[in-house]
């Protein structure tokens, strides 16, 4: 059986990948009377009073709810709120076994953006965070940039600063094994979409200073037509010189190379064109930007990709449930741009000096360090 | 300790009644391209060309949301979305622990109709069901009726539904004990908010012919002040003789009182004044419309109240876990009218015929048979 046959069968077994489970007991007339009517109406009265002590009283503590509108899912595109709903229970369920953190999947029947903002508005009082998930760009930057202003709770677009967190780590870990500085290397990232504009923020507030964003019609200047109003944001942060050109011409000597993009696009010559012991995190997914191998063979000193099979695999399941789990026990109103750098810091910290080659700039999904490391850190910068 | 201070301390202890909790493992690679990426996108697939595919492979097939606006919680009124929380996780947990029902609470920051029901729409394709709870009158009437329209699944508001079928199933078995006849027997149900408009509803339904509502200012009849558009929809088919007048003048000869109002309205002098075997469900919480001690004085043949401490306790937890698990279970694209008394008809049979008497008219909330066998009524007739 293939993993996807496999993945279908598991599926209908499942019939659901999360469920929910009661804490409190209800076995007896005493128990009914605790956990609900009469019983109830204290933590109630409690929590009219204060607001404040639906965190003491209420799941709120500890849970957020996945949300998307389902356009823009994995490799999938825009398949709708109801085909997204296996991806978003699966995403609760990475939230509650990597961070032990409780996620509730909500797929939103809309695409249009004041009927989303308004929408997780409303239902904001049962949660302690927001993780909004494979909404298209340019939309999910002002859902969440409008949403951060509206709630008094952690709101995260993952696909956005998930991504741009472990790429942070990896490359920081990256110029580790290389010697590369951030000051003076030169950056090029493909794909200016949700995740490539947050990867570009993040390089540049970690102090990058050369960063160029490309996409499927080359490099983004002022000059590029057609930009939306983040990518027009961008231009004026990257690409300084104000370049044009093809992906091609923005590698020529450049030191890093991250790929959010399509398959294949990256040749041999290219990678040879780059400056020495090139890093590449090539995460098109399944296929990357170019395979390990010919990157290596055209002079690529550290390759990252999505896959599981290669070495240095950039999995936001290293990051999002141990941001969340930080935020929600350290009751932070919103995850900072210094939580990020944070979270940035302790994923690549994890992979010890000792252990830290060109093969191993990451840290496995699987180890049982990361989430509280990282919660620590976010913890740390409240 | 008492009731209260414990609730507030189990609360405490709880931090939050209900968890989420991953039916699927993520222990390996293997793992985690089954129940995430790549795998996960078969399911997806498959739901984004067959919307039905999603009960094979997703929550929805057996999950409902818990919605409330907190505008008439409990005995505590309009206190929010916020505060309104431990009840619906209370809520959550009923559902799951007496129906095998997962259930989300969602406490809405809105109390706009429009907004509501734009809301619920937008957020309905995780969920099998829509429970809606604790939302004021004559509001509740219209979010329900329009919802039922604009969604193809089963939307219950358990304080107008609930509430009857449990009313009716005790009002069935004490007519038993009485001898009483639904063509023949007078009713009055005191209250004309979410419960006592449904009630009145569903005795109609049954078959009662004469059935009288009355509220704060007294019976409601076509020339009654102020009422509200469902009150108006009301008197249309009650009180057939229109009369004007107090509570007292409308339990002159009546032979069941159904209260859903306020502690200590009903006199003993008013009671002595119904018909003989007098049947009584006097359920506002915590004091009744009269004590059952004082009715049985005056006369009454049959007492309930919505307390567990006295015989013959209306409690709506044995229906909505059991009808929500049915119309999960059947696929029903809505609670109908027929579905209602069947499982009213279901409750009321649960009681053998050798152990009814004037005090045993319900089962008990903790009875292990009641949800499957309420299930089994509802999806005989979906």
């Amino acid at each position: 059986m293939t993993t996807n046959e496999k993945a279908l069968k598991m599926h209908e077994e499942w019939n659901g990948k999360i469920e929910t489970t009661a804490k409190a007991r209800v076995a007896s007339r005493e128990d009914l009377a605790i956990a609900y009517t009469p019983g109830v109406a204290e933590p109630c009265k409690v929590i009219a009073q204060d607001k404040e002590a639906a965190y003491k009283y209420t799941m709120k503590s500890n849970t957020v709810a996945v949300i998307s509108d389902g356009s823009a899912v994995l490799g999938l595109g825009n398949i709708g709120a109801l085909a997204a709903m296996p991806v978003m229970e699966g995403k609760a369920v990475l939230f509650k076994e990597f961070g032990g953190v409780n996620a509730v999947p909500i797929c939103l029947d809309t695409q249009d953006t004041e009927e989303i903002i308004k929408t997780v508005v409303h239902i904001a009082p049962a949660f302690g965070g927001i993780n909004l998930e494979d909404i298209s760009a340019p939309r999910c930057f002002e859902i969440e940039e409008r949403l951060k202003k509206l709630l008094d709770i952690p709101v995260f677009h993952d696909d956005q600063h998930g991504t741009a967190i472990v790429v942070l780590a990896g490359i920081m870990n990256a110029m580790k094994v290389t010697g590369k500085a951030k000051e003076s290397s030169k950056v090029v990232v493909n794909g200016a979409g949700s995740a490539g504009v947050a990867i570009t923020k993040l390089l540049l507030t970690y102090g990058f200073k050369d960063v160029t964003m490309c996409d499927i019609n080359g490099i983004l200047s002022k000059d590029s037509p057609n930009l939306n109003w983040m990518q027009e944001k961008m231009v004026e942060v990257t690409n300084l010189e104000n370049k044009s050109g093809t992906l091609a011409d923005a590698l020529k000597g450049a030191d890093i190379f991250v790929g959010v993009s399509a398959p294949n696009i990256v040749t041999k010559e290219m990678v040879a064109s780059m400056n020495k012991d090139a890093i590449l995190f090539a995460m098109a997914n399944p296929v990357p930007e170019i395979m390990p191998d010919l990157a290596k063979e055209a002079g690529a000193r550290v390759v990252g990709t999505g896959r599981s099979d290669f070495p240095n695999q950039v999995n936001n399941v290293v990051a999002f449930p141990g941001i969340f789990k930080g935020a929600l026990e350290g009751r932070a109103s919103q995850i900072t741009e210094e939580m990020k750098l944070a979270a940035a810091h302790a994923i690549a910290g994890l992979v010890a000096e000792e252990d830290l080659n060109e093969n191993n700039i990451l840290p496995e999904a699987f180890d049982p360090r990361v989430a509280k490391v990282v919660s620590e850190a976010i913890k740390a910068h409240i």
